[in-house]
């Protein structure tokens, strides 16, 4: 609604066209998830439909005279995104890339949290294109046997009012490491960057928070701390469900970097009328795990756990990009039996490759940002009576 | 009580003495543990208190004549202990080794399963010193672009009646990755291995189950296989709740490999009475995750789970070994508000860095053979009243 408004005065006078299907968590920064009914219609996530997480306005770019800084120590090294595609060797990382603050709001509806009320679609998985991280450092003059650096800096170009702009850090360890396949990449499945998701340059960062995917990226640092950013500091930690705003310390709690297991039912909606074939429905959804960990294992109960079914786990097509690890989600999909002619509770959990599972509950895992949501999915349906 | 009776035709009359103090779950094969009380009395488990899991007879080893085969494609390597001592890097790794069957008292509690009855305490940290497998690996000619290696297999020299041996296996990733810290060790805490932990040497997974840690190694092989070993292909699986015997399908579940996120109360004792100190008494416990995640949080509660106290960290010193990864556990203390006069219950739970939690109840995780209790620990303590 706010689009049609011109007013050259409004930072948010310029956002890029979005599709009308998405649902808009908030207008000015941008927030929007796609339906849950169509999130798991293909393994990768169409580009028009991948959640849109913005913290600041989407930048203009001038890309004539854009160069990418590199820091490390007293050097500097700037690259156009044409040297980029030039100097070091392509590759496609294929990555399901998850907002921290996915199914928040099942957190919320627990027990009130602050921020934005994400359903469960605040995730998706694409193909990105890009170079690695750990060539351009190692151009630059980074050397992994200085122990001066620990953690590499991305900012983003996207600024605030104050003209100070979105920031985020990772490990040393995760950006330099060939296994990390962390890239800064130019396409999102085989296209350049859309602007929502940060053209020209992303950071793409595997099996870790979204937030530290720093999209409109403009310079890259080593450090021997964390970036100063007010994301990185002093928000995406996690407290104790005993914590409250004034007893958090947000200095001694970790930084949310790789993510825990979770999954989500996407077929049949909350609250759906569903006929049974027999007495079988057939379930979906997604389940994924960061760190590059598989999924092996999701349990579906159409009894609200009591008894379950393991589901179909439907992988990526091996070879299909150029890492080794996991980095993107399963889908899935299971016949379960319900009883007809009253509400049934179905509940799915996943299981990954270091068999960790999902919590049975949300209080255990309340926190008062309400991140991190990943407890069972529990959805009721009505079943209709066979006739 | 078998150990005095000496009779030749008993594959077990050759076993090293042990400490009267372990918990003794199996006389033949020999598995132990020590008591709780003592577990995290000290980061490092002492060699004499550390749990022996042993699958078959501990066996006789005559040095002077051994050669560890390391079989690669059409290539062999043999290499005595001096050898391997001479020719490779030594690097000290400092892992916590813990059984999968840790804590499966509890599952059985809950509802029957198969297998050792052990408490909290199948469970150690060590120093090991080796070099690394893949040095020694790729000194054997192994290439790191062959894709016809899948798996690294390792056979133990302890053996059956139809003389086969103990074996398992690891994906090829983890054994060749620098960062696996995969080693093949002789030292655990500075002094040659004890017989009942693998003499003269053993593999160290870090972060992986301890059955893959094959002790008493007498062979190596490169594979496009898991192991064929019966503890590779038909144990160490686990399925779903509702999996029984009978739909157990071995061929279709994961080997357990990387271990999930566990923590455990090592005081005050199930069931004890403790004497406040104006109302709160101190508690103390280990945690540990798999893979090289850190622990990042351990909640402690003194009402079964309604609220919640962080407890106090309490890591190795930096720089303390040769890696650059966590994989050893945290212990950790926590002063808690307790009721006199009445039975408490005091839980804890751990998170690791990938923000991975434990499950509330064993449940929705209760496996036909017992493996990964990681809910949360539970104890109930009577609090005498001050005064
Ligand atoms: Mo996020
Ligand atoms: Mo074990």
């Amino acid at each position: 609604r706010d689009q049609k408004a011109i007013n050259l005065n409004d930072p948010f006078a310029n956002e890029p066209f979005r599709l009308p299907v998405l649902r808009i968590n908030s207008q000015k920064p941008f927030n929007a998830e796609p339906p849950l009914e169509v999130l798991t219609d293909s393994f990768i996530t169409p580009n028009e439909l991948f959640y849109v997480r913005n913290h600041l306005p989407v930048p203009d770019f001038d890309l004539e005279n854009f160069k990418l800084e590199v820091l490390v120590g007293g050097r500097k090294l700037a690259l156009s995104v044409d040297e980029i595609k030039k100097k070091y060797k392509p590759v496609t990382i294929t990555t399901t890339i998850q907002c921290a603050g996915n199914r928040r709001q099942e957190m919320s509806q627990y027990q009130n949290v602050k921020g934005l009320t994400w359903g469960a679609c605040a995730i998706g998985t694409a193909r990105w294109t890009g170079v690695r991280l750990r060539d351009i450092l190692l151009d630059a003059g980074f050397d992994l046997n200085d122990n001066r650096f620990k953690h590499i800096q991305f900012n983003g170009n996207d600024k605030d009012i104050t003209k100070s702009s979105y920031g985020g850090s990772i490990p040393k360890h995760k950006a330099m490491s060939i296994d990390g396949d962390v890239i800064i990449a130019y396409k999102m499945n085989g296209v350049d960057i859309p602007r929502d998701h940060g053209y020209p340059l992303r950071v793409i960062v595997p099996g870790y928070v979204g937030a530290r995917n720093v999209k409109w990226l403009h310079q890259v640092v080593a450090s021997d701390e964390e970036s100063s950013s007010h994301w990185q500091r002093n928000d995406y930690k996690v407290f104790s469900p005993s914590t409250t705003f004034e007893t958090a310390d947000y200095k001694k709690a970790q930084s949310i970097q790789e993510m825990p297991v979770i999954s989500a039912i996407s077929t049949p909606a909350e609250g759906s009328k569903v006929e049974s074939d027999d007495g079988v429905i057939e379930v979906k959804g997604y389940a994924w795990s960061g760190g590059g960990r598989d999924i092996i294992r999701v349990d579906v109960s159409a009894d609200g756990g009591k008894t379950w079914k393991e589901a179909n786990l439907v992988k990526d097509k091996p070879g299909a990009d150029d890492s080794t690890h996991s980095w993107a989600w399963s889908l899935w999909n299971a016949e379960v039996e319900v009883t007809p002619g009253k509400k049934n509770e179905i509940v799915c959990k996943a299981i990954d490759s270091a068999y960790n599972c999902q919590p049975e509950f949300i209080g255990p895992i309340w926190n008062l940002r309400g991140f991190l949501t990943n407890a069972w999915h529990r959805i009721s349906v009505e079943v209709e009576d066979d006739e």
